[in-house]
């Protein structure tokens, strides 16, 4: 039941869904529990640094991870856990632990510069929350500021057994895929479980150089799901080709800030969340961008039959 | 008993008190309180940024709070609500508002850049804690990198009646207090209570451009207290004097990071606090930096008696 | 000749081309003019931030930007004279326009912060290079951390009648077109170019939102050509097709950093320019990164029969 | 004649000096060359980073440092040759040493994060440059946010034999001096002359840390000299004295961008430049601070005549 080395496949980033009045919706909780395990996804990561987890106080965020994982009984559930202080991150790392999370994320602090400052938060980081808990490390410098080389991430990696796998988001980011994988081809580095986040934007290579799946929030997982399949299949030709039927979205989507609302307004259409609504601030999106979403939803639909979302839409 | 714009004289910003092991020291909560209000604190304010207020969790906090504000009976108590989200900046404005603090403090989230997402982001936070809750303004663009403007600043002071005081750390910031006072003097800012932080670096010069007083955690919080009363009285060199016996180690203590440890070192030393350790992660000093700093108070001691902390040194 | 704020279509932004040894290619540049003018391009932007132009000495730069100029005769030519200093920003500027430059593009210092300090910056500028040339104004928040409000690029425009363009590139921006243009429709911002950068990623929203164009280094320009005139033409559908069809090449092309060296590799590829090597320090592209970039080529080119580039494909 | 890791005392940063019209003012950097040797200084750093260097044309910047050279015949000049590209360090670095500089100084470009990063940026400066000129490694995170751990300037040493000293302001940075000079203890660092900036603020404690000497633009280089020497002949009490009493005046001159300011209108004051205007964008001082530093001038002359520069002051 616990995060390993092995992990791979998809595993969904979920959205914090609330009603319109800023409440959590339980109810969306539980129907994106659902969804997530009907599509195919070999686990879902909750609280994530992009999502609205700061929006949370901390019983809420312990209420929220624990309602995915209470009801997510055939996938698993990994918990972000990235705090200001190590006090929260503990608290909330042993309470998911104790409720059936496989794992936890740890995203490095925005502060940290010199590759001794950040190894040495990792290794801070799991003396409070204890190594026996496995975890994600997070490296997504666009976002974060924090620059980690691949020999850095070898160094957390080796320093800290209970360290299972990357989610990997640095942009660029393909060089450092293969990298990593020379590093265990070389027997430098242990086996290590590589995710793609990103939104998805270099899913097709980064299969190619050598991740093990996707983590990341697109409001299609089915595509991740069927390009990381189809990539490992070796048909590269068929994984390209369903990926670029929704490159255009994925795109759209991918853009910061504005991302979450096109993501939370699609997985509404679909019926997966009541409401789209964000926690204050809370990046709207315009009229003239949901028509734009709805465009390029029926772009993908060409493709894609799961895209089809329009309202009387016959033969989907 | 609620903070007014006619703050003024001195504020102690009060570290977080810890046993050796990381426990918080209750103890010496009651004992910090106790001695601020003796020196003769207009007030205190805790949970401050640059403490150690992010290692706490969300319930630590509000106790930790709530212990100041209990004790001190006879100064006010300013809570920092600064937070990641206005969830948990509401609960814990509002819970200290109900446990009788004075008022509250907010900072800029590092991440706003123009005018418009400052004053925005002000407004919103207003809108979350309730706008009967008297607040702080922190200006402090080293540490936070957000830049306010004289004209921002009053931007935010006019839209949200309830912000009553500016804790003024712009650094260079000199210019920024005469620009505020000259609003005044032309009619378009409101009367604004200006406390200065910055570790008192420029306390000096800041009381001589128009500041009401000191917010900031000096060791010798009677320092302040003299320096702001003198400066007041007009009698300047006597300020200068004073504040210049003291200065070699106020810019000690100003160092970011480690001077915290300093600050707690020597409030030890003093038998305000027990023990001057803090929660991981931690910046120490080094036996050498407490030899400089057991010299400056040395050297401090010659003019100011206060800071003669030598082991057996009787009747000084 | 010059500049104005009527111009619309497609600006190349030429990359600087180098021998292996790091010397200036004339005859690179020669070719590169040609082409741009050749394909359809209205114009060409040289010594662009993202470029090489930091890479060059003062004399450098001005022999390169008067060697595209000269051979430009068809096309007008843009000198990104963006510095450190006012007067070696004005020295670039003015002999570009002796020249016969167009105009310039300014884009802002990184340390700018606040609105007053962004529209102060421009208005120094000008008062520099003198306010006799046109320019166009670079908005990049993703490489240049500054941020301009809509409010603060129509302060700008208003205060400074030289500037009769923005490049625009910021991430999200979509939003940030229809605000200018509502401004316009409105009667408080006079007419103003837009075209966009951002490596053409979201071109074609860009223009269906009111761009004039598009103004980035895509090393199909036919493209870009092709994208602005099908939505100008208003046929919606054909302008997303062809879009589509580029769009994983044109992702990949605009990572940061590896991108600059993909697009010299793709337009050595296409006979453009004869050397695809940086000046140091210089993000190279490995072998995998090529054949994933061939791949991409080839599958653009089942669309877009410009795209094969296959070796000995004759009459493709 | 060249910079060797022996070199100790105190080299001056000399601001660039200006006419009112932004001209440069020959005369007032011939007589800051002869007092600085008048004074004592072992040398002059010309175009610092923090000084106007950005400001002047390519051409200029040659000039200027040209003329510091020739007429310093009794001191060393080191010469600023920071630039965006290696094309226009080696330029100035070329130039500068054929006309007789001792050395150059290097300070790493803002966006460099990683350690291998800054080692793999110098590595190719020094490439660029040439390995036969002597350079000084400046390490000023509080300006630059390039971060250097102490791990990390031992690599930079070791691998450039040319690099033989080191301007030391980061900010706390005394333990990094102590540790700088345990790893020459051990053997694991080959020796180097460090030299602290910073403004003086800590050059009391940085010499009893190991400095050997002083590289800053307080505009009274005859305190830094005295304190070095003070310090070095073991005379702790007699440096800091002289010390605590400049103190407040350094703290005023040594604020970020308002100091340059205060700097040159003190030069001016003492006569060593004709004028202390600044090239745009300048950052001027009000009537008020002018007055204030006037004040501290008057406080620092109680212990040092130096300072007294009252107009017709008597007994001086």
């Amino acid at each position: 039941m616990k995060l390993t080395h092995e992990a791979a496949g998809t595993f969904a980033i979920a959205p914090t869904p609330f009603h319109d009045d800023g409440r959590i919706d339980d109810a969306s909780i539980d129907r994106l529990t659902e969804f997530y395990a009907e599509v195919g996804c070999e686990g879902v990561t909750v609280l994530g640094i992009l999502g609205e987890a700061p929006k949370l106080e901390a019983a809420e965020a312990e209420a929220v991870a624990t309602r995915f994982i209470k009801r997510a009984t055939k996938i698993q559930v990994i918990v972000g856990v990235s705090a200001p202080g190590f006090a929260a991150m503990r608290s909330l790392a042993r309470a998911s632990m104790d409720a059936g999370a496989a794992g936890v994320m740890i995203a490095p602090p925005p502060n940290l510069r010199t590759d001794a400052q950040i190894t040495g938060y990792f290794r801070q980081a799991v003396e409070a929350i204890g190594d026996d808990i496995p975890w994600v490390l997070q490296d997504y410098p666009l976002t974060l500021t924090v620059v980690m080389t691949p020999a850095v991430i070898r160094s957390i990696v080796t320093d800290n057994p209970s360290c299972v796998m990357l989610k990997h988001e640095d942009w660029p980011g393909l060089e450092k895929i293969s990298t990593l994988r020379e590093f265990q081809k070389e027997g430098s580095l242990k086996p290590l479980s590589i995710l793609t986040g990103n939104g998805g934007l270099f899913l097709d290579f980064e299969m190619e150089r050598g991740a093990d799946g996707a983590m990341t929030g697109y409001a299609f997982p089915e595509l991740l799901i069927d390009v990381v399949k189809l990539s490992k299949a070796g048909l590269r030709d068929l994984a390209h080709n369903l990926f670029d039927a929704h490159l255009p979205l994925i795109r759209y989507e991918q853009q910061p800030g504005v991302g979450l609302a096109v993501r939370k307004y699609v997985l509404q259409k679909r019926g997966v969340i009541a409401c789209s609504a964000q926690r204050k601030p809370a990046a709207a999106i315009s009229a003239t961008a949901r028509a734009e979403v709805d465009y390029l939803l029926s772009r993908v639909a060409r493709v894609d039959k799961r895209a089809d979302l329009a309202p009387k839409s016959s033969a989907a």
